[in-house]
């Protein structure tokens, strides 16, 4: 099965060309501005000889070389002089102080020379899996190779320490990405010995001692993801992010080496998590407490900790299992993620970012003024520039430019069109247009030409009716169409608003519905719907409107109910509602208007 | 206004009879037990000759005089023999510890002889008040005068340090309650100087720099009832049972000295509490931060920390204000905390208890096993014989004989019937009666022979249609029947179920009602519904029968829904209901039956 490369396609109209250009036009700089000035850049130059004034942290290489990645990407499609000039002298600073061994890490190499390999839960590997990853998007986007020749190096080293060697203090990564960037490593070099330390590390979790004997605590033990091997594992546990960076690896080690023990595996850990420990918005991460898939059915909304990259990893994911096996379940998820859980997490001006993006805010639940000391977590309702801990922000860089490679896929029978973005596709004897205002309804003009026998359309499991002007066949929720010379496929989605109901197990959704439309998932807002809205009940018979909205696709007005006021703490019950109209927004543009309350699951 | 004393009610039949057999058959000894166990009764000899198999704690004292002070109602009653000499013994202990000055207290003379009165935050004077309590029961139920000799010794000590000398290192009990017993010492001894000092210490909190200068965090500020000088709040704030405590105290000085301006703030936290800050249950304390009053309409069902003891403390305020100004509201409450929040605190078997009481247990959502090591707060969901921290089950048993103590007061001119109790009371010229079954319905006759002109009966505010058999005036909630000779007064308060809402303040109770039925708050526990009790919905017409249950009053029977189980986690809203039949039982009786999962407010 082979992906078709985004750098193939283009996207000139509509919803991701307003997202891309918002991310090349302010994003890029509002986040170099931000790393700037917070010396993440000047640690590169791992300037040991004055005093300084920061230290590095442990985890600020990644950051840059996230936010390289993302630029790189960009450069692929416009050439934009003056971000180039900053990564390319990042470049060079990496390689000027990657040592002998082709190490490089501006925390362990200044703060704490003599402790490199020692320190298991300090996202040494991490970072080494971030800075792989962007210099394997400079030499594929420019094909300049002095960037991966100095990750290959490192990557070598790192061979030779942990599986050649086996003498770091600690046996696989705490915190997985090493992984599947040894992975993207191996497919753009095809040198084998990455794929087999990327599986060695897979193999090596929850099954060695060292590791085990560093990370007592069964906190750390499910945050690192070893509490059992992994091929033994059934549902999804620990730190989200970690959980699904190394599930991108598994997918990836599963698919290279036709492993099918490890693939069952992916398929379990999937299921577990879109079936019983997900969102509506494809967030994952259900506590604060470890940053984590809790349990079963156990997503509180507001308390939710959903963090943005935890979705983008999903995302990863996902688009890893649809190009392995195409099931719509995979695109499914992939589409609710990113038009929901991802985009949540960067603001319509493009310069402020959520690390974690709850499903309701209340204000007033968020107060613990009477006890200023001691807190309860709660909810981060404004967004912010940039956090101590900033990987989202650099992620949304990296994530959006490379957004139209996850729509297609092909093996030599069968082309699979996984996803709708209005884009022109030229790559090789691939040539394959679509039209289309998606998301903001279901019609899509298809025009290609492709050497395939089939063509295969995912028809999405929102998607209760539709129409495609050719004859084809369903299977595993795509349309399989015969291909012709020049075809040109119109298909129309119907997409009505759409009320869901989670699960009976879910505490936090009891008697409430969410409102949908396509894959897009909408919310109320104090600042358009006044206060209390977990009291505000939805007219379920409501006709939607739409109407003209400030965040890309429309709002949606109907009518609903509001509880009159009575000023008793209790009262006897009685039929009080007033009849009010209701304005909802797409989910990921909440937060926009300055702080307000907001909320996805209303009374039914 | 002079309050019927309980010592001449006798209760002999019904619901209270039973809770007070219970308490003296049983769970006097039982919690006798527990504390004989855990040295606490040991720790009253000061032993400091050997080494001892413990260190008293410095609450210990004031477990044990509070079961003391209970086991002294009991024998007002009855003759006890077996618990008689416990409690003489350990007066005896106590007189024979208590050093030249009149002081005791177990753990500082013990483990830190030389740091007396030097820490606020450590219960010292806590023990002190209660020590005092205790001793004017004993007082008061035997007319020995040697506890009480020793109390007063003590007290004049403490006068002389605290508002004499102003020697000590702190000026307020951080935990106030010596308060209230200074004014009780005052209504047995006559002796002014108590009352002189409660009044100093209220006059004194939140008014002095030495305090303030000790506990600086905001946390403790609140915590202790600094933030302001007591006079000029308007809410309640901080810790519930050291807020309540001093209310009562304020109750009492505003009564004796006919402070108006004291009595008035007493009014608004009044109001503040039963308007904005409580349960329906009549439990208090909405966040185990602080085990705090925290703000308006913040009252979550699940986390919250409902102390057994903020409901007594509640129910004595009200008795306070109710005494004060005959006001129906007072008594209402009184009646809420009573039936629900208090009595939720002991076990049907009378061994077992509850510290916090939560308004909903969903055993699912207290699993944090994925962070062991790192928890967020949960509901305790089984009784327990004893704690650590032991302060409500020795509450219990000082709270429940004196029931009846609430039921009535008069002035010269208007008897007042405050509650409704099966039982005979004989006060001198004051001969009064009540037969009924209440609360398990609202029938009740009254015969008196009462010196006053008028008898006023409470009208409950949950009770909507009501007859009696004699002309009456309305007032405050109050209906004056005017004097005759050998009255017989026949009532009938209507009472039927009755489904309540909350403010639409209130987050967690949003589209949600209670079930109630006069003064009793009915929830659904698992053993009796099934699973996912967040998910029943009411029928909101139902009609509810009555059948035997075995605890005391009749569970409700109603038909409700239950959402079809849906295998996907969400899924298109339809309407999927089942109808299922659901049995109610009484708030307090809940946890008796093993782990279950318990709700109160269900979907409407």
């Amino acid at each position: 099965m082979k992906k078709i490369d985004f750098k193939n396609i283009e996207i000139n109209n509509g919803f991701w060309h307003q997202k891309q250009n918002l991310v090349k036009n302010t994003t890029v700089y509002a986040v170099y501005n931000r790393f700037k000035e917070t010396y993440r850049f000047d640690a590169l130059k791992c300037d040991v000889s004055k005093k300084r004034d920061y230290e590095p942290h442990i985890y600020w290489d990644s950051d840059v070389v996230k936010w390289m990645e993302g630029v790189f990407y960009m450069l692929a499609k416009d050439d934009i002089a003056d971000i180039k000039k900053i990564a390319d002298e990042a470049i060079e600073d990496i390689i000027k102080n990657s040592d002998e061994n082709g190490y490089f890490n501006s925390h362990f190499q200044t703060v704490r020379p003599n402790e490199r390999f020692q320190h298991r839960s300090q996202h040494e590997l991490y970072c080494a899996g971030h800075l792989i990853e962007s210099a394997v998007a400079h030499y594929t986007t420019t094909g300049e190779k002095n960037f991966i020749d100095a990750a290959c190096r490192f990557a070598d080293y790192i061979d030779k320490v942990f599986r050649i060697e086996n003498s770091a203090d600690f046996v696989t990564p705490g915190h997985p990405e090493l992984e599947l960037a040894l992975v993207r490593l191996y497919e753009v070099t095809d040198n084998k010995k990455y794929l087999d330390l990327a599986e060695y590390f897979i193999n090596q979790h929850g099954c060695n001692e060292k590791d085990k004997t560093i990370d007592k605590e069964k906190f750390s033990i499910l945050y690192n993801q070893d509490e059992m091997p992994l091929r033994e594992r059934t549902t999804a546990n620990g730190h989200c992010v970690r959980a699904l960076y190394l599930m991108c690896a598994m997918a990836d080690v599963a698919h290279y080496r036709k492993d099918n023990e490890l693939m069952n595996t992916c398929e379990k850990m999937f299921d577990n998590i879109i079936n019983k420990r997900m969102y509506i918005t494809g967030a994952v991460g259900s506590s604060h407490l470890g940053e984590n898939f809790t349990w079963d059915y156990h997503l509180p909304n507001r308390t939710a900790y959903a963090e943005t990259c935890a979705s983008i990893a999903l995302v990863l994911f996902a688009a890893r299992m649809q190009a392995i096996s195409p099931e719509r379940k995979y695109a499914d998820v992939l589409e609710r993620a990113l038009y929901n859980g991802v985009l949540s997490g960067i603001s319509m001006n493009g310069k402020e970012f959520f690390y974690t993006n709850p499903l309701e805010i209340n204000i007033d639940l968020n107060r613990e003024d009477h006890c200023v000391e001691r807190q309860n977590w709660h909810p981060v309702t404004t967004r912010r520039e940039v956090f101590d801990c900033s990987c989202c922000p650099p992620n949304m860089i990296r994530f959006i430019p490379q957004v139209a490679g996850f729509m297609y896929t092909c093996n030599d029978d069968v082309f699979y069109v996984h996803h709708f973005i209005d884009s022109i596709c030229n790559d090789g004897n691939i040539k394959i247009s679509q039209t289309t205002e998606y998301p903001e309804n279901g019609r899509i003009t298809i025009n290609c030409t492709l050497p395939q026998k089939e063509i295969a359309i995912r028809i999405p499991s929102w998607c209760k009716s539709f129409k495609i002007n050719k004859e084809y066949t369903e299977k595993d929720g795509y349309a399989y169409i015969k291909n012709e010379e020049e075809q040109c496929i119109e298909i129309d989605f119907s997409m009505p608003v759409t009320l869901i109901k989670a699960n009976s197990n879910v505490h936090s959704c009891a008697g409430r519905v969410a409102v949908t439309k396509g894959p897009v998932v909408y919310c109320l807002e104090g600042v358009d719907n006044g206060k209390n809205l977990h009291n505000i009940r939805i007219d379920k018979s409501a006709v939607f409107t739409e109407e003209p909205s400030e965040f890309i696709l429309p709002a949606l007005k109907a009518k609903g109910f509001r509880e009159k006021e009575c000023e008793s703490l209790y009262y006897d019950y009685t039929e009080n509602h007033e009849e009010i109209p209701l304005t909802f927004i797409p989910y990921y543009a909440f937060a926009n208007r300055g702080e307000s309350d907001m909320i996805i699951w209303i009374l039914e």
